[in-house]
């Protein structure tokens, strides 16, 4: 059955979000129809003046809504520690415990041959840039444990140590809360490398 | 970990959204914050349209863009047949198989003395006046089989039945594609209640 017209137009761009199949669709279309008329209007907005509003950072590549992100901007933050992710959904990972002080560099991707993502398609450049003009002393780099999240992080590695950088990795191993038993092999295999010594 | 004002507003309004969590919102808000500009905008004029146009049909009370819905405005239609449901999208279910060919009639809702739903409530006056109004010989009772449904099938087939309307329950039982082992108890019964002869 076809809706009106604005509704199946409604529908056809709520499909395209990512995991909203037709039926979900319809189902937020006629939510968005019966709910108050300022709800509704209030999320059109949203959007409208996220699109408007949001850059990405000239340092980092996190989004902000000026020059420099709110991290960058932290004068609390330590300069000489810097995270590098792939996406900014992965410094939001990263920024959830709230423990880490430093900054971060968002690369945009990893190195993906196959896929025609060379270095000069990342965020690899600035970052190098950021390690010259000093005051750094390490990177933690926290790609993706991927075939091409590896391979950027050693490309980055062998980059980054000429600079007198510390270039480190982040941990791999079990997740917490989950179980050894259900753990793939080659996560089992990552925890075997990284175990560490019992403290105390 | 806070994002930028705009994208935590936008956040905020996704989450109203039904089935929508926090997660899910913010995975929502980065993919309209990556896609083309064009497709973001497209869908907050999208919802600002469908709530400028969407309206109710002034017989059924289905949604219409215009005084009448496209199922009332279409006079290939059999008016003397009448399907009572409780909401627009119940009336969308209906009319998934493309058979029924009569017109419909959406109360708002069913009876529920509990929760404040008295008769005048609900759509049932402007049923009464449209089988008044002549040439309805039948109107199938759509509500859901739930109690509130059962009891508003049965108020309003005694209502109409001294207008020398057909009043029809629509048949329950085991839904094709599922198997009787995992049926309720409810629906056993129902489906034994409605048990028809062997045709053929």
């Amino acid at each position: 059955m076809k809706l009106t017209p604005s509704m199946e137009t409604l529908i056809a761009e709520l499909v395209k979000l990512p995991t909203i199949g037709r039926k979900s669709a319809q189902r937020l279309a006629f939510h968005l129809l019966r709910t108050r008329r300022e709800d509704a209007l209030a999320l059109a907005r949203a959007i409208e003046r996220m699109r408007e509003s949001v850059r990405f950072c000239t340092q980092c590549g996190n989004i902000a809504e000026a020059e420099r992100c709110a991290i960058c901007s932290d004068l609390s933050r330590d300069p000489s520690i810097i995270c590098v992710v792939e996406e900014v959904t992965d410094l939001v990972a990263f920024e959830r415990p709230g423990t880490f002080r430093g900054l971060y560099h968002v690369l945009g991707g990893c190195l993906s041959p196959l896929h025609g993502v060379t270095p000069e398609k990342l965020s690899i450049a600035p970052l190098i840039e950021r390690l010259r003009s000093g005051g750094v002393r390490e990177i933690i780099i926290a790609t993706n444990p991927s075939v091409d999240g590896e391979a950027t992080a050693l490309y980055l590695a062998k980059l980054t140590r000429p600079l007198g950088v510390r270039a480190t990795r982040i941990g791999m191993g079990i997740p917490i809360g989950s179980s050894v038993e259900f753990a793939d092999e080659i996560t089992v295999q990552k925890a075997l490398e990284g175990r560490r010594e019992i403290e105390g």
